[in-house]
Parts: structure tokens; sequence; C-alpha cells
């Protein structure tokens, strides 16, 4: 079983660490972070080596693979450390806040066949990928329309917005990648609009907006749209719909069970939303950890690689350009 | 187009005269009520006549057909006067509250050909009917089983529970004549149970029952079962289930629109159901009415005969002696 | 009783003259169409008057308000000469291709107060009403965001296609106004995107689109967003979703009956949606007439006015022109 | 961390095994099987022991905990002997076929503090168990009536059916301890009907039925209705509704994903059912295991005991004798 070391053991690191050591196919070399009582508390928890160094981690004898969920700032540095080291990787995203930073490193790691995986989990999630599967099929002749909600339970915290490279390089990201993946085919046209109803005055402090519409165009005239909303008091709102010549395909939301209420004023009334990301795409992370596993083992490209990881912040990035300038970006102007 | 008289003028006699006055295939004749202001009030608005006599009513030449909508205890009466005129005849439910009584009628007119309807507007639901329908022309092969819910949303006056017969032959009744129609095999068995639990001190009072689950049984085994309340706060609950070898059919509840909402803590709340069968059977009662004038006009046998009305009453007396015996009955035993 | 002509005797002209006849506070007062058969057949089906000319329809003193349904080229000279006689009138969508003969003529009838009603009928669907109330009411916040799903069942005739002024103009115009009557404020940003996917063909001669995504924002940042297809196969598509900082309303779509089938491999299939305006928007048109009616008898502004009509046509174009440009188009700049 | 032995490698009893191992809190300490490559596949896949008898895996220093999936007849002894050798015992139901030996073990065993349990995992699903403690907090006011819709994807083998004691023994039995289980309240009255409709030429050969309607009622005269059937073929049909003085409350059933197809003809076509209870009542499955742990580290009753397991049993008993003598059974009459 490939044994995988973890880096960065904040929220995400933790459940990845976990979701390792409970995988039936992988096993938790050990972990690494740079505020040491993190990382002791998930190598104690696990039984696992505590890292004393990002490299010892990445290139430790004991480890088969790497999984980085350090902030954002280091991916490029772990990425490539990985990479030389002839370690599969996963890596969360973004890769980096900069495109040119990733068009660098993408230079510099040309031609290496290491597995590189990108976390855009959402591909694995059943409904999505069920969705996908149908229509790739051809279960609704030819699609017309990707239609794409998704909505944060609620504002991240101040410190989190103020460094996250703004909604789109850290949020939308997610959705642009889904947009991709279902349309199944290059997007040529991007059209963004942004406002800040949410939260205004962080919103204008950092430069950013808490609520956008996305309008993607691929050359075939394929469209996608993303709506995005920082806060949804109902809870974290997922839905994927795919309209074709054929029919339409819908991923609903999931809920913590089936139950429903009937009352006075009030009928079929449903459980909340599953609160979150871990929650709600817990099934997903798993098989996104099968998929690693894979590449691991067979040394086979991971399902979700390096140039989906350049291309969906390529489109975050054109789609700054577009609020910015009221106007479609093609992704040819960025490159 | 065929002209109607409609005896009595409550509520249910109101809804009907309005629907034939507003029917694009039949026409108010006049209207009829011992209580003459309600009758003068229903004439009035639609320009109609008030007829002095029920006999009237029936045996007037510019009246084609006969609408009984009067006290139960004046349906055969009416019903009879109406079949010896040569007058068809829509009769609400039930044809009167002792077996014995409709027997003798039964007797009485014997082979006449004069359309007999009774109002069993149930079965002319669009959804009801379509799951009818679609198990009779075998979409889910052989049936097994019907499951029919329907409670009210709140108890009915004292007054009417004091003269109603019992909840067997006034609720019940609507679907015991429903398991029929869906059924599509005649009841050999009979088990009833009743409890007191919305209004026990009337239910006392009355010796009658506010809870009751009803099972039948035909002679090949197929089964149904009826869950009754004489109280839904959260609305008028009337749902039909069929279940067979190649799958199931539900007919659901109708509410106002079909808007949902989703709130902090509760999500894809719906609208209340429609409040009570002059809303949620709306269609049906449209539906009825077109089918009657269809007899008048064709002189055919309607959709729902006398027969239909004396076999559902029948089995509500099934129902009683069940609850006092603790033990199934057989029709047969009821005859 | 308000006595109500009908100008055109197509398909919608039909429908209107079929709602007046059955209204039970309206009257159908006669009925004109230069397709003489056409006019005869209506008139004929419900005894009323069939004018000789279309000024006769509006003027004659049987007549209290008028209905203009005929070809679109007509609109403003039926208008207009409803509005000299005095008379009521409700126009369908839209007033003119042209935004500058729309505004000539609201030049021209400036000042008037002859009721002046427009056609967008969607604002009277129950379920589209109740969330536009609720919504209203703060039931869900502040509102943030419209999401307008709108798709035919099927592609219109090619003569229809032709000579409608363009999807924006003929079928988008609906969502355009929903969208400002759901936003409860002006709409200052109009961007949108078309694609030729239906039938590429057909589109390309005509310089048209079948398949749209238009998103509009207001001066506050709320933002609206509309996707229109001409061909769903699976029916006429008809959703409002409002999100706001308190909530979610959706307002869904509808079907003949609420039957689900669970068979081997598929549970829960529901019954086709209602397939398409007439009987999707059944209960929307007979509360329009309702409106009218009683704008008729108040003399009162009716609840959709000319602005509306204009200010929808006004968007339709700034769609066109942002297709055109790939740019946000500001409303201020067509004017 | 409890160590655990499951008795029986079965599909229950290997599913048993899977879970405790990869179970957070447990161990598994070995596995039993009288049929010994089945003992050693579970075993060899896990890395335990396989005892090589019975009482070794109950009495086994290494044992904490025994868990019982053996077949049905060797349950007692199992039991027996666990509580004997002091070790908590989870015992799969039924306790046995014959009332009468379950009630001398119960003598035999009475006064004993060792931790019984018995496997009623759809206590522990968590829509279901949602319901019950909503209803118990008093959302629905007082329960009034309880509908369990219980049906198996498909009938069981014929091996399978000739051993298991009828279908009120061995598939009903789960749904009696649910009625139980919501109603809070002891049953007083059973009525069952049986029919022979999936399969009658084995249920007549076996005295069995697989179509059953079972009615009871408790002496404050709240109802419960359990209907079954040995096959759907649209899938494991599994579903509660607590109706109540306050409304209703409706655990549902639970598909694959939550993907909705819409295609020309068919609308809202959601996933299959998932299939059967080891995906079903997975979660369930593992809460159950992990109240046995506490029940193993605390020393206090399991939260579904031996007498529960009686109970049922004997509410089992009551349907048989009900289905033959055609009346309502007192469960005083069993004892």
């Amino acid at each position: 079983m490939p044994r995988i070391s973890v880096l960065g053991c904040g929220r995400i690191g933790r459940m990845h660490a976990d979701n390792i050591a409970s995988h039936p196919r992988a096993e938790l070399a050990g972990v690494f972070d740079v505020h040491a009582p993190s990382a002791e508390d998930v190598a104690g928890r696990h039984g696992v080596e505590n890292f004393a160094t990002a490299d010892e981690a990445i290139t430790s004898d004991t480890v088969d693979g790497v999984l980085i969920a350090t902030p954002t700032s280091t991916h490029v540095e772990f990425l490539e450390s990985s990479v030389n080291a002839g370690k599969p990787v996963l890596c969360e995203k973004p890769i980096d806040l900069s495109l040119a930073h990733v068009n660098a490193l993408k230079a510099r790691i040309a031609g290496t066949d290491v597995p590189i995986m990108l976390g855009f989990v959402r591909r694995f999630d059943p409904g999505h990928a069920a969705v996908r599967n149908a229509a790739a099929s051809g279960e609704i002749g030819e699609l017309h329309q990707v239609i794409i909600t998704s909505r944060d339970p609620g504002m991240a915290p101040d410190g989190y917005i103020e460094t996250s490279g703004g909604i789109f390089r850290d949020m939308t990201i997610h959705d642009l990648d889904l947009a991709r993946f279902m349309l199944g085919e290059e997007i040529a046209e991007v059209f963004a609009t942004g406002s800040r109803l949410v939260d205004p005055e962080l919103m204008e402090r950092c430069n950013d907006y808490d609520t956008v519409v996305v309008t993607l165009v691929t050359d075939s005239g394929k469209q996608a749209v993303i709506t995005n909303s920082r806060e949804a008091v109902y809870g974290y709102d997922q839905r994927v719909e795919l309209f074709g010549s054929g029919g339409m395909l819908i991923s609903g939301n999931r809920r913590e069970n089936l139950v429903t209420k009937h009352l006075a004023g009030a009928t079929n009334v449903a459980a909340p939303l599953q609160h979150f990301f871990i929650e709600r795409y817990g099934e997903a992370f798993d098989a996104e950890i099968g998929h690693f596993v894979e590449s691991i083992e067979s040394g086979a490209p991971a399902p979700v690689g390096f140039e989906d990881g350049r291309l969906a912040l390529l489109l975050a990035e054109a789609c700054f350009e577009s609020v910015a300038a009221g106007r479609t970006i093609k992704t040819s102007e960025i490159g």
C-alpha cells in the first residue's frame, strides 16, 4: 500500500491525513507543519512520523507520495520538490495565485512523468460525476448549457479573505474547473460580474467581490454559467445542471438525512443542507485519495493534472480582468 | 346542452351549481332547497329558477338531469323520484346510512335504464385516475397492494359528526370506493380498527372513531390499506400508492403553488396542501359533471353507478362490524 | 361587467377570447381578424359580434376595453387608436420591434390616463407571484441574485422565427420583464451571449440565436441571470430562483399531475412538464384578465404598464448590442 | 479499544467484521465459522485470529465482546455462552424461531448484568432515528399513527425462505421492533393478513406469505401499520411515516446519488434506491457497532436489549396466529 505524507496540518490537511489513515488502500507515512503542535497532534493521533522538515516529508524513503495542503504560497516550491524527488504529488488548489509563477513552474517541470494531481475534488462527487458521465455518454444528446450554483454557507474569516487571492482564485476556481470538466471542451471566452452585497466594507477593503456571476463560452458555442455567493444562510448550496439537445441532468444538494416534516403552514420541510465541504464532499475526498493511490501505483497520469490547475487559474484571472474591463475576455488574451 | 337541476344548496350543492353554470357543456336548470334563502341566493346569482318543491326540480320539463346534494336522509326518496321521472341522476354519497334501505331501493328500481351516478368524485382526480389507468394498462405488472392515505384538515362540526353515520359511512366510504376502483376486483374480507385520539369525548358520545385503519383483501389476495384521521394540521392529505410486481405508482398531494423556501435550518419548505375537497378535487368535480353530462346525452350508464354506492356502504358496514367483533368480516356475511 | 373586444384570432387571441367569455367578471364584446374565417370561427363559437374593422372593434359603443393580440407590426397603431378612443387596452408583448417607434408612441400618448396594460403574463403566475411577494416582504432579507430559467418545449415554426424580431425581443423579453419585476430595481447593465446550437442553419440565416445567457446588474449590484433555449425536449421549463441574504425562494415547474412512477432502474419518475404557455400559464392568463377588468372598472393604472413594455424592449435591444460588442451595455447608452 | 470477535462469516458476519476492523473505536479480535474457508478468508483479509471453536471465540482473553452472526438456530447457545463468560454480546435477530426457547433462555439468564444487544439496526438509521427523536420531543404533538413501508428488492433464495421461520419472524420482525421503537408504547393488539402473490408456489410449499399487512394497536389506541413485500422491483423500499396531532414526519428512501434526469416524456427521474440493507443501512450498522462499543466500555445496558428481541418475536408469533384465526390477537394471549 502506498505510503503518503501530508504537508500542512490545518483543517484540510488534517482531513486528508485522517482519510489516508483510514483508507483501505493507502497508508499515512507521516505529516509536516511549520506549526509544530498541529503536526504533533495529527502524527500522535495516527501514530505516524512527524517530519522535521518539508523536505524530509517529501524525500524520505518511507514516502511514496506527497499530499500538499500547506498555504498556497508554498505550493509551487513543494510541488517542484516532489517532482524533483520523483514523488507523485497531490496538490490542493490553487497551484499559486500568480499565473506567471505557474507558467514558470510549468516550464521547469516540462517533460516530467511524475504523476501530478490537482485537488479539484468536486469532479469525484458521486452526483457530479454521474451527470458528467451521463452527458459524456450521450444521454442528453449534445450538451448546450452548464449551470453551476455554488454558494458557501457563510463568509470565511477576514484573514482568509484578505490573503485568498480573491473570490475567483479561491472559490470560483473550483467551479471553473467543474465547468471545463462538464463541458468537455476548452473555454474560449469569459465574462464575469462581481458585486459587494454580503460584506461590502470587507470587499471594498480587499478589492474583492462576494457575489459573482460568470459566463463561459467554448469555441463551439457551448455555454456555462456560474453563480457564487460567499454566504447562503440555508447551507452549502452545490448544484450542477446540464442541459442538452436530448434533455437535462441535475446533480442536487445533499442533506444530513432524508426526513421531511409536514406541519401547520409548512409542508415537506427537509433537513438542512450538509454544512460544508468536508461533509458535503466527504465521499469525493475519499475517491480523490483512491485516484491518487492508483496513480502512485501505476505511474499513470492522474485524472486531474497540472494543466487543469493552470487553466483554472487562467480562467480566474480572466474573470478579474472581465470585471475590470466590463467586457468578454478571450482566454487567448491571457495565455 | 343538458339542463341540470341541483337539489340542496349547502356548501356542496352550491359548488355543484357553480360548476354546472360555468361548465361549457351543461346548463343550470334551477335549484331547490327547503331552506329558502339558500336556494334564492344560488338561483339569484345564476339567474335560474328557484323550484318551489323538490318534485318540481325533478319533474319539470326544463330539467334533463338531477343532481342530489341534499341531506343523506332524503337521498333515497329523491333518487327514486328521479328514476321514476326518467331523469338521469347524480347523487352525492352515501345513498343512505342504512344498507337495508339501499337494498330495498335497489329492488324497487331494478331493471331501470335511467342513468344513476354516484358522487365518488375522487375517481376523477387527474392524479388518482392516472395511477389507476397506468395500473390497469399493466405498467406495474400485477397489482399487489393499494395504500390509501386520507386525512381531513380538521374535525368537522359537532353537529355533522353526530348525524354523519360515523366515520366509515361518512369519510372512509370515499376511500372504500377508491380501493374498489384501484383494485379492479371485489373485496372479500374487511378488517378495521378505530381509535379515539383527536376528540375522545365527542367520539365516545357518538360511539364513533376519529382515527382508523382498514385492511381489505380480495379473493385473489390483493390487499388494500386505508389510514384515516379526522384532523391533519398540515392540510388535506390525499395520497394513493399502488404497488405491483412491476413497480409502484404514487398519486401525491396538491399544493397552492410549486414554491419552495430555503431558509436557515429548514430547506425545501413547500406550500401548504390545498385546504379541502372543494380546492383539492376541483378538477375532479368538473370532470364528474362532464361524465354526468355524457350519460344524460347518451343514456349510457354512468362510470360510477348505484351498485358502487351500495357496495361502498356495505364495506363501511363491515368496518363497523369488524371493529366491534375484533375480527375479519367477510363481505358475504353482510350481503 | 366590462365588455372586451379581442383583436386577432390566432392561437393567443383565441385563448384570450375564450378566457374572457368564461370569465365571471368580464364579457366578450366581439372579435376582429383580417383573416375573416378565424374571426368568424371565434365569434360563432361564442355568439358574439365579428367586427368588420379593427377600428369598429375599438370604437364601438359596445366595447369597454380592447385586447390586442394581432401581429406585432400592428400593435402601435391599435394601441394608439384605443388610447385615442379612451378605451383601456391590454396589448400583447412586444409593443413593437423598434424601440424608436415605441419611444415615438410614448411621446404621442404622453399624459393619457387611459389604462394601458402589457401582456407580461408571467407576473401573474401563482408561483412566480408568490416568490416575488415573499421577497418583497423581506422573507429572504436583501435580494442578491435572481436566476430565471426559461426554455421553450420546441423550436417555433421557421416563419415565426424569421419575423419575430429575434430571440431577445420575442422570447427573452418575458424574462427581462420578469427580472425587473423580481429585482424591484431598474437594471443598469446588460451582458448577453448567444449561440446557435439548436438549429444553426436557421439561426445563421436569421442572424439570430437559439441558446442565450443574459446577465443583468442593477446600480446597487443586484444580479439577474437568464438562461434561454428554444428547445427543451422535456417540456416547457419555467423556473425562477430568488437568492438573498436570508435565504432562497424557488418557483418550480408545473406538471399535468402529481404522479410519480417507481420502476426497475428509474424511481420517482414524474409526469411531463405542462406543455406550453397556454397550459403552464393558464391561471396567470385568467388573473391577467382579472387585473385588466379591474383597471377598466376603476380607471386606475394597470399593474404592468406601457413603460414596462418599453423598458423590456430596451433591455432586449441592449442584449443584441452586447452580443455584437462582446461587452457590457449600460442601459443609459440605449435610452 | 474493545476487541470484538465475530461468530459467523456469511454475508452479514463479513460485513460486521469489516465494520469492526475499520471502526475508529473498536478492534477485530478474530472470527469463527464452522465453514473453515469463510472464516479463513475474513481472518486473512484482516490479519486476525481464526478461532478454532465458537467457545474460544467467546471465552478467549483477547476477546472483550462477541458479535453473533451465525445461523439463527445457534443464537441461543452462543448468547448464553457469552453471558456466562461475562462477555457483552451483540446478537443478530431473531434470538430464536421459538418463543418458548427464548422465554426459557430469559429465565436462565435472569439477573445478568452482562450487556446484551439485539441487532435491530434500523433504529440507528439517521433518518429513522431523526423522526423518532423529533416525535419523542413533541414536534408533532401526540403520536397517532405509524406507517412503516418495508419491501425487499427481491425474493431471497428458496433455501433461505424454507428455513427462515416465515416472513413475520424473518422480515417483519425488523418492522415490529421499529413500530415499538416509534410508538414508545407496548403493543396490545395485533392483526395481520398474508397473501401469496410474488411466488405462490414457494409460499404454499413453505406455508408462508410474501405480501403482508400488519396492524398494531397500543392500549391508548395508537396505531401502526406495516406493509411488506418480498419483492419491489424498484429497489429496497424503506420508509417510516409518523402522524400526530401536530403534524407528520417522514423518513424517506435513500438513493445512490441525488441526480435527476429530465427527458422527453419523463421528468425528475431519480437514481435507483440503494440496493439492499448493507448499503441502505450502512451508516446504521456503523452506529450499531458504536453503541455496542459503548456498552462494552461502560458496562451499561445496550440501547436495544434482550427483551426487545423477545417482544419482537412475540409480535411475529401473534401475526402468524392472527392470519390463521382471522382475528385480532391480544399480545397478552401469547405471553
